[in-house]
């Protein structure tokens, strides 16, 4: 389409550099203006983020994004579950898009680069071949998904644009049914239009997302991509334990049904049965909850979120019925009422191989090294995969910090996935 | 003083009841009526109060106190630790003041009895003998003390009342330093004065406290009255777990330094030392903290809330060395950071040999049964205990319940306790 022969940057192709196979294969200094301009919306002291969705800092990072996009002289949009995209149309008549998308939420206390960096890179996408004036055989959208992080449900925007999202998983929200009904009027939606952002899948060309690795492999390795090939199931709960509350100094120890003891075991055996019998499984309890929290109080009510993940969906079967029994059972033990509510559920994704094909020989092209990678991590590509052709570029993160304020990525590796990205982006218009 | 042959209630002195050995003595409907619009003022859907310290409930509280005690032509005083006195004057001059008192702070979510009865029973002992016109040998003072249960520091009001309250125990206060400095604040009391609300322990002719027992003995053994041999010693630390955080998909289980893990192995192993070497103690972690708390980061760090209880000194230093130890080992092995911030440190409290006579002759004069016991719950009267002759009698508490909204005491109880503080009032009027 753009040129002949292997992919080539259309960056590079403007610029006067001598090419050679190490980056900046582009001048990724206006990509990094933009990439530090939203590193200080909602920076923390300890150098990350802390933007959960619809925060103050939340819609700062948007609104930033809507005006960077207009100004560039591209079309906005905001669909009905809030997504925020930049458009780059094609003069094709009746063209599908392809959507390049990820998000500018983060957990609390986050990391610069989780999220904003394939926003960001999206967006140049799109500037790029403007520029450059190359007229595609479909549209390029660069989205920012609503709420992947999970502050409210998780993948809010990406399930509610490819229709998967339902109204049941909104019940029993991660962050609670109370925080979601208040965080979709801070936000100005409703909860009964947010499924109209469903787009037809035949409307679509396919869908790529530039993301850190947030583990260690490509580093250890020295790989510069990686080309995801599956992203993790998971599924989560909250566990609400019901003990006994009570003065702290008079109940005796023998008379006690401590809801913190029993929170403490749940962690503990929980761990305990994913570190034996599912080695390449994980398995977090991220937050804890005491009632009603005192020094000097036997707490009686403990909630915790818990969650496990894994490649293979009957592992994810086997692993929530051995530690949900395992609970029960600690639970029954020890006098605790026990109440299991079901969060979320992820299916494990595979990419396409054909895109995965096409992220390679665009990485190839510029002299990268490649390695295909599963993502332990989910993402807003997981639900694409199972309606349109999906793909992951994974950049090295040094020490495989994510979701941490230390999360970092030399910014040579971030131009090697922009570019990476160009190329693939590329490469399926000339496959199209 | 008020008459011979054993101590018999002014109430029922008043009254044309028959005199039975049985309650009530007294009509107590206008202490009821009291109890209950207390009861009101930070009232919570479980039907116990939320009234922690500084809270408006907590204001609201203090603030009837002082209308109640106006509008029954008592004196009233708020000194520079922000208690809350009403007063019945005596005609000698250079007259002491007996001290009776509890507080109207609660834990959050706690019952409607703990510290409340004791407050309403002082007052109602103020009114009952300037109702009968008694000239008392020593001015009677009904206090309502700042922060006992230690939403900020705990015995606070108590301790700068007898001068053992330090400056360092400010620094690292329960509820944290900025949680007090708020809290002096919205009190409008300044930090630099509070210590100037010590009296000269010349000034003071005892202190006496009525409170429910918190704990199931006197109900289990059907005993009326509860005669406070000593109050229990308790020591609480702040202990802060520093791991890794990261990412709950990407972090390998064998890479991890999870703060929660690191939490639950404390929770457990200080629990077992003590069953296992002290069964006479308590311990409790009343609070977890996780940052950042989230279904999808492991956390970095957890800050528990840790403090064990013993009726000996030496006991006490024995838990400290023991758990620390354990917990400083596990610390180790696991490779997370610990800070231990020592918060409160009470010492064992033997009451007055005298007074406890005096509570047993004036139940005894009543015909109730009554049984010397130690208290695991600490009091404002341990303040005291050092200073001056000081006593506590305890009521039966249904089920041992407190620090909790189903604690509950039969009015009959609270009735007979009202009526055996009169009568210690007495007894002590007459020892003078």
């Amino acid at each position: 389409m753009l040129m002949s022969g292997p992919a080539k940057p259309l960056l590079a192709a403007d610029s006067d550099r001598e090419r050679t196979n190490r980056p900046p294969w582009v001048d990724g200094d206006r990509m990094r203006e933009d990439f530090e301009a939203l590193a200080r919306i909602g920076s923390t002291p300890e150098g990350g983020i802390g933007r959960p969705t619809f925060s103050d800092a939340h819609f700062a990072a948007r609104t930033w994004f809507l005006a960077r996009a207009e100004a560039a002289g591209l079309d906005t949009r905001v669909d009905a579950a809030g997504n925020h995209s930049a458009v780059l149309p094609t003069r094709r008549r009746d063209a599908r898009v392809l959507v390049l998308g990820s998000h500018l939420d983060s957990v609390p206390g986050g990391g610069r680069y989780d999220g904003t960096l394939g926003v960001v890179a999206a967006l140049h996408v799109l500037l790029a071949f403007k520029q450059a004036g190359t007229d595609l055989p479909f549209a390029l959208e660069a989205i920012d998904f609503t709420d992947e992080e999970g502050t409210l449900v998780g993948l809010l925007g990406s399930e509610a644009f490819v229709g998967t999202l339902t109204v049941k998983s909104l019940q029993t929200p991660r962050g609670g049914r109370d925080a979601l009904m208040a965080g979709l009027r801070r936000a100005g939606l409703r909860e009964e239009r947010l499924l109209d952002a469903r787009r037809d899948p035949r409307s679509l060309a396919g869908y790529l997302e530039l993301h850190i690795e947030q583990g260690p492999r490509l580093e250890r390795e020295g790989v510069q991509i990686g080309v995801v090939t599956t992203i993790v199931g998971s599924r989560s709960f909250r566990i609400v334990l019901r003990g006994r509350g009570g003065h702290a100094g008079t109940m005796p120890m023998d008379a006690r049904r401590d809801a913190a003891v029993a929170a403490a075991r749940v962690i503990l055996r929980a761990q305990e049965i994913v570190i034996s019998d599912f080695p390449s499984a994980v398995i977090t309890v991220g937050d804890v909850r005491l009632e009603p929290g005192a020094f000097n109080v036997v707490p009686g009510v403990a909630r915790l979120a818990l969650e496990f993940r894994s490649q293979d969906d009957g592992e994810l079967d086997a692993i929530e019925s051995a530690v949900l029994a395992r609970i029960r059972a600690e639970a029954e033990a020890h006098g605790i009422g026990l109440e299991v509510i079901p969060v979320a559920r992820w299916q494990p994704s595979r990419l396409d191989p054909g895109v995965c094909d096409a992220i390679e020989r665009s990485a190839v092209g510029l002299g990268l090294t490649t390695k295909r990678l599963p993502s332990g991590a989910g993402h807003d590509a997981q639900s694409f995969a199972p309606v349109t052709p999906t793909g992951m570029i994974f950049v090295p993160s040094v020490g495989g910090v994510s979701h941490d304020p230390r999360e970092y990525t030399a910014w040579g590796d971030v131009v090697n996935g922009l570019n990476v990205l160009i190329g693939t982006v590329d490469e399926l218009a000339r496959a199209d």
